[in-house]
């Protein structure tokens, strides 16, 4: 599939300068690229690369044009122009009907234009929409919901009466719906609250590899359209997240936490439960949240790294800090005086 | 499956305040229940959900009595009875005999009242006891032994001679019984130590979604009974945890660690490798324990969460802080001359 | 299979102190051993342990010679020495033939001397080469590579075009190749960048139980020769791995970052993106690294545990480390004065 650098710049409404007619046959990074691939650049520390290139276009914004005499599409936003041309370059295989491999209890309801792979396992009262596309390997548990275009990559397990919206893609490993650690103690023995709620994801969603949502204990666990998940990602059950929220890998958030609208967790955050986060905020990597974040913004905690011996010293003194606090005060008074 | 208030209350050794014969259909939250609902309220943050909600009757504590005038089963313990409630009016679905697409090797022993799913696979010498459940897409290695009651969902594998006891629940994605990390170093190179042991969890243990369990070295891993462990834990060869320990989402466990009876592990805690903690241990949220803890309490790390730039320079501040010690120590003798 | 004491000592190039007719037909830990069993002592606190054994030999080194009377081998590295004898007396079973429960798309190429295990799902243009052992309900997805000897475990998942070379072990629940976490940004929105690069992985690697590796953005993830993952590990999308590094468990690297040779990295290490860490390097538990390291060595951040109270004064001061610093530099003027 090639096309002109002409009809590229049209599709993502961006104008060309140099060759409009040079032929692109699909994308490549600014360093492995020929002269049939279109890269992009968005400077900083790849201006090596792409002094070097041998793309035969690339991708930039207007602040970019010049820097080089290579043939270039300029747009405003260049990560998502060179997105929306990746993926009509690379458009993903449509695939319809039941491998016979696949085993599917009566009552389950698969779209014709949908596809089951082999070696999967679809219970009684699911639905399957519209092109929707379930990976090999794949569990869905009873009256679970697969909207319209959405794709289960293999090896997925959804338990049951677990809804999922249109166009959202679950990578693999993924576990949605799993029970909630819910427990009452009685006198020191656990005892198993029944996790009877649902989870509910809505459009446009992509949920990571190994990634697991767990169901609400009562309610159901709410993801909100266009939230973006990475993999290893820990949901507890009843957790809300708003839309549009994007989570790096290894996030992990405890029950019935709120978070907001177009929020951004970076990698090994951990939230604790029962607390709210407003739309707008930005936790940085592997900070720990313990309380509701009341105004939008970027928030962190932790530590720097250092080489271990200093670090061993810095360590040790923050057993002491309250103590040096209080000394430091009264060094203060003294001096006063 | 509906019964009186009277009788639920019977059930769990309460007593009704109210209209005894109110009929209940099942369990709802405070804010989704309707008057066939029965609820409960343990006070706190739900004050304003408890004075709206339309539930038939609410379980509580004595000292919640007369809050409100709906009706209400009285108990010591109303997290607890409603556990029970919840379960008694939501039974778990009773399934038996081997599905005609799991693949099951002769040698392998399937009590006539198990249940084996579609698309698993059972291995030769495996002893599946009476009511145990094996989900769809379930791998079950050699001599594996899983107890009366117990229930895989769908996606759980156990690798060879892994014993499980009774009325264990495991969640989907877990792995039990995989390798420990085990190697020695040859001039650089890292080679394999063959990982002999097994896995042995105890009876009423549960293991959550995706959670990993390692066989032991040369001796097992143990888990003991009443062990509850959510999503996402990492278990590494040789460790033991005691009876009754809860262990939340994400936490890692190193090799050959001894974790004591009654204890509780909050979110994202890491504990290294060949250390000991007794019982009754609570640990908060993501700290790291890096030695033994020797006396019953509650233990904790890790730093505040605050807005970026204010962290910022309490961040860089750190890597002084034995320095600052010093001086503030040379200040202080400074004043005392 | 049972060996005299000569020709295991033989074997790993050491000597024989005491009884060399000695029979060994396993390897146990010094506490389990039987006067049938091999066991290895490296000193510290297996101390106790080894005075009491009922081993019929241990591996040991020259300085530990004298310390007992029983049996010995004495090598140089008794934990290599121990690895090569445990795997010599535990072979690993040799498995092939493709078993009539696997789904094997057309156009798949395995060798005869390979093995495919029940309920797998081998896509199109595959190759499983000599001595590869599939472990049940593995999915292979299109024109991906396995070389020869290596090991899947049950249940894992490779996407298209995953290329794994000789003697890797590969645990279950890992998934290779799926996408990495790749967006632009359209007004709040994100839109998906289609990942289209592969993963390969080198020679005599070890991938732990759910450990997730992503598919490159447009050029490949890359895992040197030798390197060692545990279980739970991320490796986001274009990480290159040096060869003979080892991973614990529960560490997340985010996209891009390049970690040299031979560095190891201990359990819930969180390492941003976009960085480079050079050879040898040493990264303690639970440390976060935002910043390239450029020079070898041992590196840490963190903050000690603490009992929860005493730590809760710590914690609060935190927040004023700053403030600290700034009024302590102020008293020192104001004593120079």
């Amino acid at each position: 599939m090639s096309h002109t650098l002409e009809e590229l710049a049209s599709y993502v409404g961006g104008r060309v300068e140099g060759d409009a007619g040079c032929v692109i046959e699909n994308v490549a990074s600014l360093t492995s690229a020929n002269s049939r691939h279109l890269s992009f650049y968005t400077g900083g520390k790849h201006n090596t690369a792409f002094a070097n290139t041998n793309a035969g276009a690339v991708i930039l914004s207007e602040k970019h044009v010049g820097v080089s005499s290579i043939n270039c599409i300029v747009v405003n936003n260049p990560s998502l122009a060179f997105a929306l041309i990746a993926e009509k370059l690379n458009p993903v295989e449509k695939l319809s009907g039941v491998h016979p491999d696949a085993s599917v209890e009566s009552g389950a309801n698969i779209d014709a234009t949908a596809y089951v792979g082999p070696q999967c396992a679809i219970a009684a009262g699911v639905q399957i929409k519209a092109g929707a596309v379930i990976g090999a390997g794949c569990v869905i548990g009873k009256n679970c919901v697969i909207g319209e275009g959405s794709r289960l990559n293999a090896n997925v397990t959804l338990n049951d009466k677990t809804i999922i919206g249109q166009n959202v893609i679950i990578h693999s490993g993924a576990v949605i719906g799993s029970d909630g650690f819910g427990m009452a103690n009685d006198e020191g023995r656990w005892v198993k609250v029944p996790q009877l709620g649902g989870v509910v994801i809505g459009n446009d969603v992509e949920i990571g590899a190994n990634t697991t949502i767990d169901c609400g204990a009562l309610d159901d666990t709410v993801i909100g359209n266009g939230v973006k998940l990475d993999n290893q990602i820990q949901i507890a059950h009843n957790v809300q997240i708003g839309d549009h929220t994007a989570i790096a890998g290894c996030v992990g958030i405890a029950g019935s936490t709120v978070i907001g609208r177009h929020c951004t967790i970076a990698g090994g955050v951990g939230i604790v439960g029962q607390i709210e986060i407003v739309d707008n905020v930005h936790i940085t990597v592997a900070s720990i949240v313990t309380q509701s974040i009341t105004s939008s913004g970027a928030y962190s905690s932790g530590t720097p790294l250092q080489e271990n011996t200093t670090w061993q010293r810095n360590f040790v003194r923050f057993r002491q800090l309250d103590d040096m606090a209080k000394r430091l005060k009264k060094v203060e008074k003294q001096l006063k005086k």
